[in-house]
């Protein structure tokens, strides 16, 4: 039924990006240019990353209307890493609602300086972009259920927010992980020290179930699908399956805009101006809201721990359109596109 | 011409509030509601702040196509304090451009811990958000000029973003604000020993300048302008003046979201989502990009600084309808309205 | 041969408190005057501390040249929690020399605000009286042989520091430090994740063999006996046994004066300049160097953790006998005693 | 008659150091071993210090008991700079008490990350040895009289510390002082605004005050007095003048111990042990309690900002004898001399 809703739409011209055709020639061309960068280094702190290789370039479109775009590696698998903390934050504030979830992690940027202390003020972890409110993410999805069930529960999320593309799970990732983990295990027990986490929380299972979500394997495509679902309010713009709220999809694009690119965030934010998501596997979700979800995958980092073929092609698609959260939409001087 | 530009509009129903006087009732409606609240403290560092009524409360709207809202003692003047940190910045930017801006300021919260250390890790003061980094911004607007020229330069310019309406200066204010200055004077000298201002900046006139435009008055009314101006991409909506440049208004947007409300920014940005300044005076000014610009005024202070009711005031709005930076503006499951 | 040895010195009167009889009716006025103040709170984190009685009061005293002073509840056993930091790293120094020692824990205090961050600027912990170096300090004894070999090892040296006088080992306290020891996974997880540790360092048993440490048991007299090997540059005066090298007393000693006190070091330097450690079990080792030893034991704490009794002895033995580190021993002018 | 004293115990060899001619050739050879050590960069922040030759070097003993040692340039006046600080404190501890004194500053020292944070947990600087403190230090010593009655006091002062040895005043200095004194100006109206000062200080006459003390001009001769004065517990041991009060003292040397040496001052209570201070124009005072001051001068700094060859001279001195403050003096297996 949504192919008929494209169909209709294509006919009537009132897609999202009506000249979708000339929209993917610039895609083109930025995806071409990025390839050409051949800074950084891939991740080495686990050897199933180190394996990854630098050559690795994929672009993935979808729209809010779901029209589709790929280039590259678009259908090899990786691993979402830290791209999990804002969809899993998305699914748990649909479980919580956000004053609970916020009575247990903070929603503010950390500043630079001080990511050693993994607490903020109140005693609570910064936001749910870095690790230690992630780990508190995690505790607060279904403490209730088994491990087993609630794996199956938050894969079948997940499973929805791709429209049931390809959605894997990396189980030598998931044990090098465990394995890797001790700066985890410090903030775990740190926040177990400071009674951050809710009664009868189980610390193992909580960083096991943590580590899990960072092990799940997602496409270039299927991440452009769950990028676009949050573009989309939290309805998956293929399958029109509401599988977030609109609340939830509100407050995760605000933190992915604050505090989503690591250090960068805050020089992101300025420049870039989108809510975006990177991870250690080399991938970058990015959303346009109201527009389109992308993803970006190439192993080679910056300094940041950002895909450094990411960010360039963040920083030139905002260079060509008028997708800065803060451009100006309606200026006649502007001489950025508007799709 | 700009009241013929509203006539046509008017005529044929395109203005960007459709049902305008529907909205107005809303705005009615929370104006009252904020008029109850009687929390906070009049700011009394200096006499002539202390000396501002705690009744105080005044609301103006301007469209980005020039429709007005105004409720409460919108005509009474008031000094524009921290709001015109923003401002100034977005003037400074159209002179010296973004790079050689931010080569002396930097462009990210600055945590909220860390107040007291007035520069950050590249030894730039953290964002022009701040008094650090605002003394720096006057610094580098017409350095050459006499003290004379410089303000009436910036008075100009002022002037252009109100559209000619209310713009004055106040004396008392401004040299009492240099009398209680030893924090601006100890931030002033702690960047000239790090060699963060441009050579040749003359500290004492610096800090004179940056004090004159604390001092500037401005009426709720006004402030809507400036703030729409700001909504417009930069083009006074009623004047069609093109007073600030695309990228001054897409900078500064951008860190008055993040950085415009003191410590209370980073909640700011999740709860309300939009870029506004506060100011001791109690002023709040708030815009919605491409939408509109709203000035809020009332003296009364909570903890962080900001004007109760003007908080209120956004909260309110903001839970409404569909303002916040990262609402949905397609989703059929929104229960907010679209106006 | 030791008794022979005061026998001599008795007739000779070459005593190192000449009138010890006078000193000790001092002592008797002190202890009386600690034993009204009811201020404090015993330590609750494990209930075998919760248990202990907020009455127990102890004072002991053991000079370099064997005089003795024992009052209240001097053979009840206590463990000694913090205060064998300093005796371990006084252990270690000797076993791996002070530059091996110093290359991985550091040699100052933290600073007082900092105490959540367990590294210095060279990554490593600030000093071996906080429980980041502490766990270090037991990573580097005897780190190849087994668990059961290590405890002996090192309960055989605190019994030569002890000259064979009560030592313990408290197994229900071992087993709840153990269960209650967040804060210390974290740190020890920190560390590794910040390659601390020697090669090799195998991070569970190092923790059970730090618990272990805290979980040995003295009383009042035999701490006095370890507080006066230190003061005698590391030969215990009762046995003539050279238990530590000098160069690890002096270590010791100088590491004891600028941290030992929590929180409160850097006011006790001051105020009573004699270095000391205290632990949470209500115990005080104060060394006053060249001239004797003294254990103070009160479970009460303070806010700093420090034993309210034992700080308020401290302070009234320096306000009486010219003992302070930098009280002026020649001066015609000082009120003070010279006992 | 303080000639009379040391002839009298020169023939009952009752000196505190009874062989003096055999320290003295340790003290040669120190000083030629120090000679050869060309590191270190002399201070350039103002033009005057910039000019100090780096071939001066200078060592002057004064023993308790007033026996004389010089080598090197001990004639050439050169500025106390940072080394004022102890001497300022001790003489406003005498005029204000300990308790009144301790109300305005710290006595502790600052952490070594945190010296630009200028004020402490209670809102104090952190100590009477850095900047800050000082400044305040020098704004509680007279007040209320005039700017030249409080010059003359202090130099009054000064000269009873010196036994009427060289004390001079630099003018040239004084003016690039306070030319070139950003940081001590912020330091100052953050001060104020945080309300530290007493009530009627006058910001910048204190400042003037503050710098004239750095200004004031010794020689390493009677930079030996005013440290030998402190050795003895603040009685003037050539005059006999009871200059400074025994707690002043006391504090002083407590504070020297803990604080006095700039970022290294932990790793020199660590290695060294002995109260010192430093300056910029490349002075180092030491104290060696009850036993002697030593004044050393030799421009080149490390990038502590201490004399290279003063820190050498303090490191070999310790190495021979047995000074550190924690040495055992009762040890029959130590290896360093008791002189």
């Amino acid at each position: 039924c949504e192919n008929l809703e494209v169909l209709v739409k294509a006919f009537s011209s009132s897609f999202i990006i009506p000249d979708f055709r000339g929209f993917c020639h610039h895609l083109d061309q930025i995806y071409n240019s990025c390839k050409n960068n051949t800074n950084g280094k891939v991740a080495s702190y686990i050897p199933q990353l180190a394996r990854l290789k630098s050559e690795h370039w994929a672009v993935s479109v979808c729209t809010v209307d779901g029209q589709r775009y790929s280039n590259g590696d678009v259908n090899v698998p990786f691993t979402l890493q830290s791209c999990s903390k804002p969809l899993t934050y998305a699914m748990a504030l649909g479980l919580n609602g956000t004053d609970t979830m916020h009575s247990y992690v903070g929603m503010e940027p950390s500043g630079r300086y001080f990511n050693e202390l993994c607490l903020d003020y109140n005693n609570k972890p910064h936001n749910p972009m870095i690790n230690a409110g992630a780990i508190m993410t995690a505790a607060l999805v279904k403490p209730h259920l088994s491990a087993a069930d609630r794996f199956d529960f938050i894969f079948n999320m997940y499973r929805r927010l791709a429209g049931d593309e390809f959605l894997g799970f990396n189980n030598a990732v998931f044990l090098s992980e465990k394995e890797c983990a001790d700066r985890n295990f410090a903030l775990a027990y740190f926040m177990r020290e400071n009674k951050c986490f809710p009664e009868g929380t189980r610390l193992h299972e909580t960083l096991d179930f943590y580590f899990q979500l960072c092990s799940l394997e997602i496409t270039a495509e299927s991440g452009a699908v769950m990028a676009a679902t949050l573009a989309n309010g939290g309805i998956n713009p293929l399958t029109g399956d509401p599988v977030l709220t609109v609340d939830a999809v509100r407050n995760t694009l605000t933190l992915m805009h604050s505090c989503g690119m690591y250090n960068y965030s805050g020089q992101f934010a300025f420049k870039v101006g989108l809510p975006s998501k990177s991870g250690v596997s080399g991938c970058v979700l990015l959303v346009i809201p109201n527009t389109m979800g992308i993803c970006l995958w190439s192993p080679p980092l910056d300094n940041n721990g950002n895909s450094c073929r990411g960010v360039q092609f963040c920083m030139e698609l905002v260079s060509r359109f008028n997708f800065h959260n803060f451009d100006n939409l309606r200026g006649q001087y502007t001489t950025k596109f508007d799709p």
